[in-house]
C-alpha cells in the first residue's frame, strides 16, 4: 500500500518533524505539506532518523493540488458526532478504515487538519472516507503528531492482499454517473449537494472493485440515458 | 481498567508533557515519574488539557516503588534489530496486550523507558509483560509520547459503540429499488443476476447507516418511477 502523508496548514514545525518520525518508524515516505509554517529547527530535530522524509517533502497552494493521483483521499477528524443526519461527519475508527484498504492497489492520501481547527467544510468534502480516533468525550483532540502515528501503526499492522482498485479516473466517471442520474429524477436542489457527498462515503467505504465500478456506472449511465431518450419523444 | 503511567527518566519535558496529553485524550489519569528531568515551560505547553495529569505526577526514587500496588506490570521496549541478543525477549503487540487484559479487574502499570536507551536489563526483569509496538525494521524506535499514546489507544478501544446500521428490511428495500432500477433500464438480462449480487456486496462492505439507506433508496426509486411515467406517457 502506497500512502501519501498530507498536512494542510500545520501551524507548529515541531509537529511537522514528529509526523516524519513516524513515518520513518512506519515504513511511509512520501510527506506533502499545504501552506505549512516555515520548518526551522524544532522539525529537524523532531525528524530524527525520518529527517530524509521531511527534506524530500513538497509544498503544495492547495488540499486539491496535494491529493492529485490519489485514488483514495482519507481525511481525520476529531469531531464524531455520531449522528446521522450529519452525513459529512460520518467517519471510520483507524482499525475499521485499516482493514477496509487492506490489499488496495493504488496510492491513498491520508489528510490531516490543522492544529486548531482540523479540516475545513470543503475539504472534508472531498475525501473519500472519513477517519476518526476513538477518544476521550472530554478531551478527544489528539496532538497532530499523535493521530498520525495512531493512524500509520493501525496501517502498518493490516497486512495487505492486492485486488484491483478503481483509478482515480474511474472514481471520477462513477460520481459524474450518480450525480447526472440524481439531476435526471427532478431531485429537490437542495438535497442534491449533501446525496452526492452521501454516495462519496458511501463508496469510499465500500472500496469497488475496477469490474463493480463498471457495473453501478453502466446501471447508472443506461438509467440516465433511458430518462433523458424518453424525455425527448414526449 | 485502572492503568497507571510510569516514566522511567525521561530526558526531555516535552515528551512528559505529550504524555499527559495522550494520557487524557484516552482517559487515564494517574501519572508516576521516576527520577525525571526538571519539567518546564515545554512540558506545560505540551500537556494543552492533560496539564492537571501532569501537576499531579508522583515523583519516585526507582521503579520498584514506582508500580507498587499494581498488580500487572507491563513495560514497552522497541525491537532494537543492532542487539539481537538483548532483545531477544517476548513480547506482545500492543493489540495482543489489549486484548488480554480485557476485564483485567485490577491496577496495571504501563512503563515507558528512556528515549535514548529504553528499560534497562533489571527493570525489564522487573516486568510481568512485554509490549513491542510493531514498527519498521528500518528504524523502530518510536518517540517516547507516540509509544505511549499508541498504547493508550489499543487499551481505550472498547467494544464501541456503533453507529445505527441499517436493518434487514432496509437492506431488503434497497436491494429492491436497486433491481428495479436495472430492469428500468432494460439492462441485458443475463447480466442482472450478476449485477444485483454485485450491488449486495458493495453494499454489504460499505455497511451503510439508516440514512444513507434512505438517500440511496430514494434516488433510485425516482429514477425508476421518472422512466414508468415517462414510458406511459408515449
Amino acid at each position: 500500500m502506497a500512502a501519501r502523508v498530507v498536512l494542510v496548514e500545520p501551524k507548529y514545525d515541531g509537529n511537522v518533524g514528529s509526523v516524519a518520525r513516524a513515518m520513518k518508524n512506519f515504513g511511509l515516505s512520501e510527506l506533502v505539506l499545504v501552506n505549512p509554517c516555515p520548518l526551522g529547527e524544532d522539525a529537524r530535530r523532531r525528524a530524527m532518523h525520518g529527517i530524509d522524509i521531511l527534506e524530500g517533502a513538497r509544498t503544495m497552494g492547495s488540499l486539491a493540488v496535494a491529493v492529485k493521483g490519489c485514488g483514495l483521499v482519507a481525511g481525520t477528524t476529531a469531531v464524531d458526532t455520531r449522528s446521522e443526519k450529519r452525513f459529512a461527519r460520518i467517519s471510520s475508527t483507524p482499525r475499521e478504515f485499516a482493514e477496509r484498504v487492506r490489499g488496495f492497489g493504488g496510492r491513498m492520501a491520508l489528510v490531516f487538519g490543522r492544529e486548531d481547527d482540523g479540516l475545513h467544510d470543503e475539504e472534508i468534502k472531498g475525501c473519500d472516507a472519513l477517519i476518526t480516533i476513538p477518544a476521550s468525550r472530554e478531551y478527544p483532540v489528539l496532538n497532530l503528531s499523535h493521530a498520525a502515528a495512531i493512524l500509520f501503526y493501525e496501517l502498518h499492522q493490516a497486512p495487505s492482499a492486492r485486488r484491483r482498485v478503481a483509478s482515480d479516473m474511474e472514481r471520477g466517471k462513477l460520481h459524474d454517473a450518480f450525480s447526472d442520474l440524481v439531476r435526471a429524477t427532478d431531485y429537490p436542489r437542495h438535497k442534491v449537494e449533501r446525496t452526492q457527498v452521501m454516495f462519496r462515503r458511501l463508496i469510499g467505504r465500500a472500496m469497488p472493485t475496477k469490474w463493480e465500478f463498471h457495473a453501478l456506472i453502466g446501471v447508472y449511465t443506461r438509467a440516465t440515458k433511458r430518462i433523458a431518450r424518453l424525455e425527448a419523444q414526449r
